[in-house]
């Protein structure tokens, strides 16, 4: 290298480093939270894309006939690690979510005799699906192969944004199909769906919708699919039987062939033959909007049939994502952090056309003018870690989020922020009015580049929605009557918090009448505070607490997800009142130590949703979110190095490099958010505070390269599995002694330096 | 008047003549036809309207536990005048067919105890639904009065083109309310509603969308509805249940005035206090798009709350229609020509926002260039005589229907020309394919002003699907099975025709090979034709006709509306090869009077479908369509007086001043424009031909005033009941001796003068 270009680079300073990616995706392992309660998805998908193309393993109806089946949410993800046959390839998944719905758009490569139903997985002869065994699996970011060994096909698949992008290799015979099921589908009923269109364009394109009522009530998904080679034949069966596109007048005396088909439970297969090893290749776009934009889109980001140039595009842009933290740590620790990394990367997924149209919650096409759009928001996970963790090294892509949710809120006729939104509708799922949370937490870190004032009306206007969920009683009284509202502890204690950051938001612009009424509303959780047994609990409208009541108890408490000894310490906008009101420092510690000690017996561990016995430490559980700041706590008490301890066994324990890793769902990434976190050694207590909590750093080293070109470094001495305790602390040099770490100290640049030990400093 | 004025006057010539608009709209009855079968409706509507605002008297499902009720087709048109209770009033009718869909957005004013289910008409109390009296009612073109006597509101109603206007007048009271009605339609069944989705946007505007898979197995209609008051409160049932917006999660406590409303059968209400005579007005646009457009249309097309001036605006419109053809008749003989002209520009319909944006065949939004975007082509009714019509009185018109037409084949995979068509999907109902018919028409007289050769390819694409109603028998072997085809008479007769249509299209254009392969094809009638008993018969795939068979039935003979008796004279292309295969002119003039002479015994009129008793002399029906040319076909066995004294008989008979004066469905304005054609003198019998057959004036005179600002005037010297039989002819001054007037003669503008008497004059 001559002298000179090396002057240019050092002179080039941070943008240089920025460029020196390393290669990181080889420690993202997609089949961590496939197994037991992860409820994610091995497929192809890209950070934030559209498409989410993945093997799907079964599919347990919601409901026949109306009567509810508990387990239609074992396949939330479409695919189970414990399961042995594969029933095709699908378009949409959620990423470890514990509500389901998608699944758009099942296609499925067969030899032999055609099936249009997928059979069952004891007899996988009597449907188009076929055993796989894990040991043809290769699974990466970006990228999904395996071998489907009834029809001896080797199935790949990667993706763009929003294309899906199938590789069959086939053997020779004159029977070679795919199968294209419009009708299978993740959280599938009787009922599901609304109406199906399929065009035959021509022998290579076919293009079309699908709408279903689903946990979205009502969500249309369009589609443009090419393939790599011309079909000999098509054909459908609509299993409804009562309408398709010939109609009542059965004027068409083919049943192959014909280009226009309709009706609610279409199944079409497309027949090719095929020399030994002959790859047929499909793409297939989607769009919010419709047909011909979903074909621009397939056109604007694949126009070439190289497969193995998406694969390597996909796993580029990962790559990219995953750059923006590179740690030093084990290699276990590595492939935890990475795959944490990607799981965080995945939802809110990109709901927008390459064209900019997308679909509002008004069922209306609108145009993005300068941002993307967003969707698949499930706030009540998401506020806690995942959405301020995007706020550090995601700040685009989180300002694009809110303006996502101010979209949804000015095409909102009830005129509220999203609870839980995915594809043009709300959920209504889960308690408080978390979007809040998450623009004040961006408005008072001053990454917001939208008009805050606006955002905060609508988060204002949000909060005052007298007739949701027990708000008007909520702000009558300071609480909800247990009488009206199943959840209303959980409700009560979420809006508190809640308040409490739209006060900080209101403080940081200078709204004080807004600070004042809402720093006052955060005080409510007090209200269901019963000092006389130490825990938050429902009360009644006369203002008595409910009589019966079971602090281990999960359902039918006034909580979701969580029991009073999770939720009564959720109070993270106030821990030292908190300490206060459960009688001071040492009875506060002693509760949490008894949280993380005490044995949740089998009986109610078996109502706790959504997590495995693993997902619990003691009583304390991970695997739902309730708690997720609750190791932290000890901070506020003066005990920080039972923080980090309780962080790293956590860490340990709930975050395992196996299918079976994950202790939970992963909540569309709000647990790898908090691994990140913690990992890096801190985590959001309060979202709206423009500070973090210090734990204990698992990495070795850490280096946060930034959007505004600065990078954070993080330097752990001395760390080990034994090492968990912060010895001392210096940032940018200095000794360190808060156990708070400023936003902007992070986001100026700059390296705080971690010395562990393996004894506590007390 | 100063003398230059009266020059400048003069000078203007033709021009001043158009301008001197009659006041025809009083001629207009919309009643005629709402009785018994002519399945009209009575509500107000605009030329070609996209809103056809009428009252609906009751409504019969088409089917309950998929069980077929025949009755359905009594409510095609919503009213019927022998009910005594009116539903509601909707925005969406056809005009006169004897198949159905549409009633879409049901509104009703009711006073007292809110109900939302119609109840039923023995019981009216029972429901929201209202008794009401023919002689409260004012029905005028445009406008639509009655008195809903259980409420003792006042129902007014006008439309523009996209937009309906309500004007109420109600009764002090505090419980006054408008029911909107989601669920209920015209051809309903159980499952008709696909999906319903409302957005209330604020306390006066309510948008939103209904879709239906009915008749039309997929269609989507949006709306906009504003009041001109604010309504206290609002609320809905969804009769369905199982999904409504509040969702699985029910978070809100609230019925009442939850302003996003989604499900599959959704019934709302709006509350008003109302004072004395005080107007509730509501004015409802409707878009094939989105709500926004239909927002949009409200805008444009009714921006004020001023209804008497919107009703005047309609009157005019279709003075201006109207006045296209001037007459001098009897008062009587005024009322039906112009009730039928009424009728005939009702249908197709506008299909395009007033942006230029439009739903296509393949379910994508488009935008019309240049052209105006029609919907609603019932084509085997209307090629015959409502487009000829067109072609002369409303070219543009038809040129715009005609590109509506290339649209539709370009948007369908398929690659057909409709067949019947409404609202972006296809129907495929009757038999032929006759949009190639009407637009060889437009062709053959030179006034299609779009791509000729591109049209014509659109034809013979069409008439060459082998897979369609046996079209690939019908090429090669001359004729379609019986076996094959419940229908196969009619088919062939029809593709014979139409194939002729497309030859002589082929021939103005210079293609003489496809002249060729067309005309050879258009004399495959002959090979229906049984010469052993004189009529058309259903033949098998063996060459043998098929032996049982029933001259006098329609059902199950081949045919459909129609008997061989009606079918086989169906060879408008050669009257003269049909005379003579039926045995020369003796034989064949023999065989139409008992056509017109016969008696059919009761057990087959009644299985002929849509028509009264009324609708038939003889065995002659004119209610259907198939022999509407017959009798002008003795103008080619030369015995012309006989044409004139038939079509003479069937205007006295068939049309009526009255609510029951039609003989069978309108079909939206077929039957219409052969009284406006025959009445004027002369009729289409071979659509495609540059010529007309004379028949027998009934008018006393009639200006023609033409797009190109020529007039042709007819004047009917001597005409009277008795004096029926022409004379003698003059055109432009000259004897005329042909019983063919050539359509050049007619748009080139000039005069023709019939000479009547009550002799024929053979």
């Amino acid at each position: 290298m001559q002298k000179n270009t090396i002057l240019a680079l050092s002179l080039l300073g941070s943008q240089l480093i920025n460029a020196q990616q390393q290669n990181l995706v080889k420690y993202v392992n997609p089949l961590i939270g496939t197994e037991k309660m992860g409820h994610t998805f091995p497929g192809a998908t890209v950070p934030f894309g559209a498409v989410q193309l993945s093997p799907e393993t079964d599919s347990i109806p919601y409901a026949v006939n109306h009567k509810y089946n508990p387990r239609v949410y074992d396949y939330c993800a479409g695919y189970r690690y414990e399961d042995s046959t594969i029933t095709g390839f699908s378009h949409t998944h959620f990423n470890g979510t514990g509500h389901s719905d998608l699944g758009d758009f099942l296609i499925m490569p067969t030899v032999g005799k055609l099936q249009l139903n997928p059979g069952t997985a004891k007899n996988p002869e009597s449907g188009y699906r076929s055993r796989f065994s894990h040991s043809t699996e290769k699974v990466e970011a970006g990228y999904y192969k395996v071998k489907l060994d009834d029809y001896n096909v080797i199935a790949e698949m990667t993706a763009s944004n929003r294309v899906g992008f199938h590789q069959y290799t086939f053997p020779k015979s004159d029977q070679s199909h795919i199968v294209f099921d419009l009708n299978a589908g993740i959280y599938n009923y009787d009922d599901k769906n609304t109406w199906t269109y399929v065009r035959v364009v021509n022998d290579t394109l076919v293009t079309g919708y699908r709408q279903t009522r689903g946990w979205a009530r009502n969500r249309t998904v369009y589609f443009a699919m090419t393939f790599s080679k011309p079909f000999k034949n098509y054909g459908q069966k609509n299993e409804d039987g009562q309408v398709d596109y010939k109609g009542f007048w059965r004027k068409w005396n083919q049943d192959q062939n014909f280009p226009l088909i309709e009706g609610k439970n279409i199944k079409m297969y497309f027949d090719f033959a095929t020399n030994q090893d002959e790859k047929v290749k499909i793409k297939f776009a989607i769009s919010p909007v419709s047909q011909s934009n979903a074909l621009e889109n397939l056109n604007a980001e694949i126009p070439h049939w190289n497969f193995e140039q998406v694969k390597e595009e996909a796993k580029q842009n990962w790559n990219k994502e995953l750059n923006r933290i590179q740690i030093k740590a084990s290699e276990d620790h590595k492939t935890n952090f990475y795959t944490a990394m990607y799981h965080a990367f995945i939802n809110p997924t990109t709901y927008m056309d390459v064209n900019g149209q997308y679909k509002g919650l008004d069922q209306e096409v609108h145009q993005a003018k300068d941002f993307t759009n967003y969707t698949t928001f499930s706030l009540w996970d998401t506020y806690r870690a995942l959405h301020p963790l995007f706020n550090i090294i995601q700040p685009t892509r989180n300002n694009d989020m809110i303006k996502s949710m101010m979209k949804h809120y000015d095409q909102n006729p009830i005129k509220m922020l999203p609870i839980w939104s995915h594809y043009a509708n709300e959920n209504w799922c889960m308690s408080g009015y978390h979007s809040v949370t998450l623009i004040a937490d961006a408005i008072v870190k001053g990454t917001y580049n939208g008009d805050a004032n606006k955002a905060l009306d609508a988060c204002i206007v949000t909060a005052n929605k007298r007739d949701y969920e027990g708000i008007g009683d909520y702000i009558d009284k300071g609480y909800i009557p247990a009488e009206k509202n199943g959840t209303s502890v959980s409700n009560t204690l979420e809006y508190a918090f809640d308040d409490w950051s739209i006060a900080q938001a209101a403080k940081k612009l200078n709204r004080m009448d807004v600070y004042e009424t809402f720093i006052k509303r955060s005080e409510n959780w007090k209200n269901n505070y019963d000092s006389s047994i130490g825990f938050m609990r429902p009360k009644l409208a006369d203002g008595s607490f409910k009589k019966e009541f079971d602090p281990l108890s999960t359902h039918g408490q006034g909580f979701i997800e969580g029991n009073t000894w999770n939720y009564s310490f959720f109070v993270p906008q106030d821990p030292i009142a908190l300490m206060n009101i459960m009688g001071g420092k040492k009875s506060f510690t002693k509760k949490l130590d008894d949280l993380f000690s005490m044995h949740l017996p089998d009986e109610y561990f078996a109502d706790t949703e959504d997590i495995t016995r693993e997902g619990i430490i003691g009583g304390y559980v991970h695997g739902n979110e309730p708690a997720h700041h609750v190791a932290y706590l000890y901070n506020w008490a003066g005990q920080p190095w039972k923080t980090q301890e309780k962080i790293r066994t956590i860490l340990d324990m709930q975050y395992k490099p196996t299918p079976d890793g994950l202790g939970g769902n992963d909540d569309t990434g709000q647990m790898s958010a908090w691994y990140i976190f913690s990992a890096l050694g801190f985590y959001s207590v309060q979202q709206g505070a423009d500070e973090y909590a210090i734990g204990s750093p698992l990495v070795d080293h850490a280096v946060l390269n930034l959007e505004n070109g600065k990078q954070f470094e993080i330097e752990v001495k001395n760390q080990s599995k034994k090492n968990v305790y912060i010895q001392k602390i210096e940032l940018n040099g200095k000794k360190y002694s808060s156990f708070n770490l400023k936003h902007q100290d992070i986001v100026n640049g700059g390296k705080i330096v971690f010395y562990m030990g393996e004894k506590p400093k007390k």
